[in-house]
This record gives structure tokens, C-alpha cells and sequence, in this order.
């Protein structure tokens, strides 16, 4: 397990001792600690921890530290994850007609700056192709009526299964996915919404905004959950703006805040920074990476 | 009308010649223009301007400018409305328990940043008291119940009346005023709201954020109208938070917003920046002030 | 000269009946106007105007408009500008490794939220060249030596010649022009320096942000002058920091920020929202465009 | 040591094993963590942390506990304070002309949302004695030319022995403190300056702002050392302005600026949440409290 950032991600109740037994656990077993970060839920007594290891000095084999860490955990009530670092995550985007966050994405991973592998990008339209062709992406148009949802959502969990897809990007795709198809993907599916969360859920936001005179517009990147626009809130920004602004500025100028906000969100996802809790993200901020 | 700055605001029909024709109407009767400020709402076709003039070298006295204004503005369908600049507007202010706000207006007008005279304070509770005492400023404590409310309400109206009040401030004042009180003072009381409206409209906003698991909060000054939170928004602003916060913490950095949001508020209405148009609030910038 | 916007950026000593004069010249040319924005500098006593014309019913030469407008200004010793709006502007981009800049700005023209023609790349390396590729923009790789400085310049300002650009746009070309290439195109081209200037001029910015411990980075686009990092700012922005950031986390939070300043600059300038004044850039903000 | 919560702040040369030691040492004491937050600067390799425990089942005197820590942190050379938690710091504010960081740091103490006894306010001028009166808060009128400097120096000294103070905040005290003054209180005087700092140091900085034509202005609160301007930045952040500000507009902006700053580097501070590092300032967040 040489040269190699081993990142866990844990949740219990809260109870006394845990930092000094978790971080005892690591120690033992010859692991430098590079950073650990936590945070206790005063109200519903719960224990959050990010723990990121030099796995440089540690003698043991990811099997066997997988079985020693569960045995530890299962008194505990400790829920976790782990992340051996070493393998680029596989990443899905779908999109309709916007292309922002889509030109953002692809460049941000063609730079370094977003680690991962972006196996295909699924639209229900056909415009955005020249931009995945410019990119070589595989790009699949599969059209969708009312009648031929199901059908559509099936080719597309079949393109993300033979791709073995670990995380679907929702970059301004306009079709709201069947509860069957979220639930197959729990906390691996982030959306884009363009305003900031609760205010402005549903269909045209910035038409809403506009109508109702707010001074500042916003969006949300969240992971997709049953009750549309309800999942847990990842990243939010928004930016202040004036009565000169129509629906058409406003798009504009969210445009910016959606790109930061999601090209964030997911930059959270793969860096292993998020625990979700009920419909809460936990983001931890990067720990000098 | 000398070395005095007379501003006026306006809305009418966008027609063609408007600009013209109101610089027009100034520069004949001697003003100089410090400052013209415009904005066409080109969806509703609706023409507005905030006009600040240095009466210096004008001849001509208050009661002649407004007739001859009013003759070029009737064919014009032009409403307005103007503010001599000489005369200080008389504020009263609305509490309960919260004295961030109260405090924020109470020094920035001893400072003499917000220009009025603040003539009273009213509360449904005793507890601000001493800091009305503190600043030298009478502290009417007028209690409320259900049963009660019309009758405090006329109290609060005849004290409003008796210091002839221009604006009343809901300075986190936690009683829903009556349709009857509001439309008394149309655009004439600011309230605050604690949070980014339209999200979490009504009670206990920060109970709300926590719990929806937002990574902003906010605060919004908004015209206080019949339909409670749904007035025109005059200024908001909103600070980002994380995972990490409480209610109680959501509340002390709300706080914060509160105050700077609603002082900016005030000062942009004594300031005639603001021309109100439906449910939405022109707010023109300071323009070099 | 139908269906088209016409823009004048003005500016002259400030002098009683200006407004009034100016628009009546419009007004009785058959313009309507779509928008006026004005700036006093009470201090300097000067006047700046922005005024955007609808030309659908001005029966009027582009020459005579010309004419008769140099006529109205010469007595008032105005500069003007005028941009006719039907053409676009011919843009260069000039960058050296980083490609954040190269990116963005490429895919908004793309997108069309950048209105300008990208006529070509010119690099002093030859890494950027695939996106300049896949974008279709020729691409130009002039490297450059301490001896060869002035030579590569005359072939920099050859192909601005023969492509007839009207903005250069320095994104994140680590060169330092010489005067003489400067002085060619004033306030014709815009350079991102990576700080908040007057902060941290010069090399390695974020380096420096780190060892002073800085709470908050930011980015500067700027007019580029004789005076390094000294010209005219047109847009800056920042954001939070805090002591966990190494110099390379620094300057990834950074790259976000130079990102969107610069496009934003690039996008004034095109649409003729920008008057300079001394070392000073009048911005006028967008009016419902 | 009941019901009381302990802070430690910590740092030492990174090595390993130091969460685990740490947190077992407050472990088999019988404390409970309610936070821990670690900071390892990879560049520098030192290790800092901020833990926060529980005393309710510690059975241990405060004498006893920090003979046992100083035992453990000597083959660390581990640096340490610890904060018992009851005691309120007695704080004095030192000021001049300017009174809006008064009242604000007034009004936050008074409502309860700055723990500490403001013990005393020092000035060179008598202006804003007023203010002290209405807080009851006694006022000391200390001027000062160049020649009576050191001897109101000592005069300010000694009434900060005889008041015990804890902490001396500059809230817009516009003498510069002799290296003498300064060394007596290490980490222990906070200076507000009115720009973000490195850019504009020294006197005037809005008048720079100005002249330099930034787009954004802001405000620094710092630990004051003998370099002027120079110590660690504990708090900045900064406003958007135009091209429409005067030098008095942006003062007007900046002083809520400066009011949000320099509230908040006090509050940390009296939170124990900063440890300081050379010239920087680490400054862990609130973790929940």
C-alpha cells in the first residue's frame, strides 16, 4: 500500500473516547496521519470524522485493514467508507441544451484539475455532440417522450453499468429521473440547480426570480434525491444583482455561479470530502491537499 | 431654493423624447443636473429616472416647480414625486426582544450616517427599554394580545400620527401588522426579514436553514404589504455557512446580515433611491453622494 | 442604418445643460434611447456618458451621424466614441502555459456569450496548441528569448496587423510587453494580473499571498500600461481564504477568480461599457442588454 | 473543574502518532473532546491544534492537569496555552475620532455576544467620551504630541496593569504604538486597518483606493507588531465599489466593513480559536459552539 493517501470517511453516535480510539487504531498500524477532521452533532448527538493516512510506512494489506477497521467500527455503530485514492473515479454527465457547465466540466478534467474519468455523456437532445466530439467523448443522444421514459431510463442504466459508472453528473439535464433510477444511484447521482435552494425549486427560476424582484440570484448543487430539489445541498453561491436585470441577464449571470457551484460540488465528491446524514451533506473543506 | 439638492423620481410609459424632454424641462428653469439616473423596464415598457438637482441657480420657489413639473408630466402619464432635501425625515422604530438592529440604527444616526430624526421607539415588550434610555430616545412599551391587537394598533397609529411620521422601521418587530395599519403607510415601513426571501418565509427562519442543511443564510429588506414577506425587496445579502452550524449559530451570523441589510435599506429610502413599481423595488446606486 | 444599436461612450469637462444638449441631439435625429448613464467626477469635474441608441427610425448616414455629432462636441471639448454594433470585434489571445483563461474564453465565444471573432493564439510555448486545435483557432507559437524580445514583438504586431485586431487579450502571458508594443493598442488590451492589485504586483502572486498569510485572494483584469500591473482596473473580485492553503491550493481557488474577472472585463469592453479616465476605468454596468 | 469547557491550542514540529497521544492524554484523564481541530502545514512541517474538552468527569485540578500536559508536551516541544474558560479577559479599547467600531464593540458586548469586560477606553482625543458615558464605560483622555509620547505611553501601561487587562483592541487609534508598548503585549493587541492589507498600508487608504481606482475596498484586523501593518491578519474581507465612489463614499463603505472585521478577529480571539505562527495567524472556526 506504498505512496498512497488512503482517505476514510465515518459516522457513529456520538461517544466518549471515539477521536483517541480511531486515531489509536491508525497509529498502530503504522499509518501517518496527514489530516483528520470531525464534527459532532450537538443536537442529534452524532460524530462525523475525515481521516486522510500516508499509507508510506503501513504494512498491511487493504484486505486485511478493511476486516481489522470493520471489527473496531461494529461496536461502535460506525458507518464508513474508504477510498484507497489510486484509481480515477468513473464519471457520467447528462445534459439537454446548456453547455456551460458541460464545457466547464470537460476542461476543468482535460486540465488535471478535476481528477477523474469521464467515460460518456448522455443528452436527450443532439445539440451538444460537437462539444463531447471536440472533447472525444463518447456521446449518446437518447431521446425521451412522456411515453418512452422507462424505456430511455433503462438504455441509460445500461450505458452507466457497462461504463461502470461511480458518479453521474446532472449538468442542466432537464428530464426528472424515475425514483427507481435515483434510488439505484444513492449519493452518486449531483444536480445542478439554478437558484439558491429552497427558494425558486421546480421549472425556471430565473423567470421566478425576476418576477419576484430578489437582489440576489443563486444556484445549488445537490445529490438527487426522490423529492426533486429536496436532496442534500453539496455547494451554494449566488451573486448580488439589480432591478436592470431580466430573465435573459439574469440566465447570464447565473450561468458563472452554476459552473463554480457544480464543477465544486463534484470536485467535493471525489476528493472523498462529503458524508451525507439524513438530507444534510457534511463537506469537509480540503485539509491543505 | 438655494445650495440645496432637490431629487426627484419618476415612472411613466416608456415613450420616445422622455430623457430629452425632462433635461429639457430642469436646464430652462436654471438647475444643474448632479446626477441622472434611468432604467427601462423593457418587458413592461416602463420608463424610470431618479434626477438629482443642484438648485443653486434655479429662480423659481417649491409650490411654482411642482406645477409646472405636474403640467409636463400629466400628457406624459408620469408619476412622481419629490424630495426638497432640506428637511430631516421623522423615523420610528418597531422592536420585540432582538437588539442588533435597534442598536445599528440608534448609533449610525448619533453618528449622523443615517440622516433622520428617529422620534420613537414602540415595542410589544419592556425589554429594550434601556437602550431607548441609552440614546435619549422615548420608548413606548405597548403590549399586545390576540385579543388586544386592533386596539394596541390604534395606539401605535395615533403615536405615528402625533409625531408625524415618515417611516416606520419593523426593526425584528414580531407581530404581523394588520391590512389596515399597512395600508396606511404605503412604502412608508421597512421590515426584515431573516432570510434570503423568498426562502423560508414566516416564523423561525434559522430553525428552517439548519434544517434544510443550506450552506447560506440571508437577510432581506423588503416594503412591508398586506401578503406578510411578499413586499418589494429593497436589499438582501446572505453569508455562506457549513455543516458545522446550529440554529443558534445560523442566528449570531445572521445577526450580522440583519443589521447591514436593513441600515442600507433605510438609508437608500431617506435617500429617495427607491421607486416602487408593482411588487418589485428600483433601488438606483448612490451617485457620488 | 436600421434595426441596429448604436453606442456612444463620452466624455468632457462638466459643464451646465449637458444631458439636456446631448439627448435633444438624439432625440431629433430620429433616436430613441434605450439607455443613458452618466458619471460625474465631482472631484475632477468631469462628465462621462454612455448612451445607447435604437437607430430603427433615424434616417441618417453613419457619416453624417458622425459629423454632426463631431460638431456638437467640439465647443464642449468632448471625446467620444462611437461603436455601430453590427460587426464584430477581431480579438488576439496571447497566453504562455496556463489555460484556465484559453479555455473559458474560448468555449463563451463558442457559446456565443462572448461576441467577438477569436481570429488566432499566440503563445511563447507550444503547449497550448491542442486546445487552440480543438477549437478550431489558429494557433501561433513565437517563443521568445531575452534576445530575441524585440524581433518576436514585430512578429506579434504582424499577424495583429494582418488579422486587423481590434483587442488583445493577455490570458495569462507571462511576458512583460515593451512600451512601444503597448503604446500601439492603448486601452486596446486587457491583461489578468492574479491578485487583488495594488496587492502583489509582479511574479508569483499567490507565493506571496501565502507568506504574508493573507485571508483572501483575488484577481485583476486590467488595461495593460507602460507601467507593469499599473493600468486602468476594470474588473476585480476575491475570495475566502484560509490558513490551510498551501501556494498550489492558492492559486487552483485562484484560477476560478482570474477565470471569471477576465471574461467579465473582455465582455465590458466588447459592449462598450468602458470610458477611460487617467489610470481610472469607468465601468458603466450593463443597462438590461 | 465542573461544567466547564477547556480549550487547548497547540503547536509543535509535525511527527507521528501526535492526534493519537494528544487525544488518549485527555482520554484516560477522563475528558470528554467536544472538538478537536488540527492544522498541519506540510511546507513548514508543524503541527497545531485547537481541542475543546468537557471537564464534567475529569477528576483532576487545573494546577495537576497542566503539570501532567507540560510533562507529555516537553518531548513534543509542543508550545501550549490552555483557556479554563470561566473567567472573562478583561479588554481595553483604544480609540480616537472615529466611533462606529465603538459602538459596535459596545453594543456586542452589552447584548451579550462578546463574552468579556470591557474594562476601559483610552484615547487621544476627549471626542468620543459621550459614547463611553451612555455604556458606562470609564474613558480616559489621554493626548499626545511627539514630544509627551512615551510619557502617555506609560500612563496608558500603567492603567492597563492596574485593570488587568487581558486584551487591548485598536478600534481606529491613529497613533502608532512604540516597539516598547508593542513587546509588552505579544498576541495580545489587535489593530484595525482600513484596507486589505498588503495593499495600501499606512495612513489615508480610502484617499489610495481612489486614486488607484480598485474596484473593491476592504478592511484588516490584525495582531499589532512593531512592523506597522505587518503582523498576522486575523480577519479580512472586503466590498465591491464603482467608479462612482469618492474617497467619502468608500469610508462610508468601508467602516461596515471594518465594524464586521474587527468584531469578529476579537471574538475569535477570546474564543482561543487563533494560534500564531510567525507572521501568520491560524484561525480555526467555530466548531459548533
Amino acid at each position: 500500500m506504498k505512496s498512497q493517501v488512503v482517505t476514510f470517511l465515518m459516522q457513529c453516535p456520538d461517544q466518549k473516547g471515539l477521536v483517541a480510539k480511531i486515531t489509536n487504531f491508525f497509529y498502530e498500524k503504522g499509518f501517518n496521519i496527514l489530516s483528520s477532521q470531525q464534527y459532532v452533532n450537538s443536537i442529534e448527538k452524532r460524530y462525523f470524522m475525515r481521516i486522510r493516512l500516508d499509507a508510506e510506512e503501513a504494512n498491511i494489506s487493504k484486505k486485511a485493514l478493511e476486516e481489522c477497521f470493520s471489527e473496531m467500527a461494529k461496536p461502535l455503530q460506525l458507518d464508513w467508507s474508504v477510498n484507497f485514492g489510486r484509481v480515477k473515479q468513473n464519471v457520467a454527465i447528462m445534459v439537454s441544451h446548456t453547455s456551460h457547465n458541460l464545457y466547464d466540466l470537460l476542461a476543468r478534467q482535460k486540465e488535471g484539475s478535476l481528477e477523474c474519468n469521464i467515460k460518456l455523456i448522455i443528452s436527450n437532445h443532439d445539440k451538444l455532440r460537437p462539444i463531447a466530439e471536440m472533447f472525444g467523448i463518447p456521446y449518446h443522444y437518447l431521446p425521451v417522450t412522456a411515453d418512452t421514459k422507462l424505456q430511455q431510463e433503462s438504455q441509460i442504466i445500461a450505458l452507466l453499468a457497462s461504463n461502470e459508472i461511480d458518479l453521474v453528473i446532472m449538468a442542466r439535464y432537464m428530464q426528472i429521473l424515475s425514483s427507481d433510477f435515483i434510488n439505484r444511484y444513492p449519493e452518486k447521482i449531483i444536480n445542478i440547480h439554478h437558484s439558491f435552494l429552497p427558494a425558486f425549486q421546480g421549472a425556471n427560476p430565473y423567470k421566478k426570480a425576476y418576477d419576484r424582484g430578489v437582489k440576489l440570484i443563486g444556484a445549488s448543487a445537490h445529490y438527487a434525491t426522490e423529492d426533486l430539489d429536496e436532496g442534500p445541498i453539496i455547494v451554494q453561491n449566488v451573486e448580488s444583482v439589480t432591478h436592470d436585470s431580466t430573465p435573459k441577464t439574469l440566465k447570464k449571470i447565473g450561468a458563472d455561479i452554476e459552473t463554480l457551484v457544480l464543477s465544486r460540488a463534484v470536485n467535493c465528491h471525489l476528493q472523498s470530502q462529503i458524508i451525507v446524514s439524513g438530507n444534510k451533506a457534511i463537506v469537509f473543506p480540503e485539509a491543505g491537499e
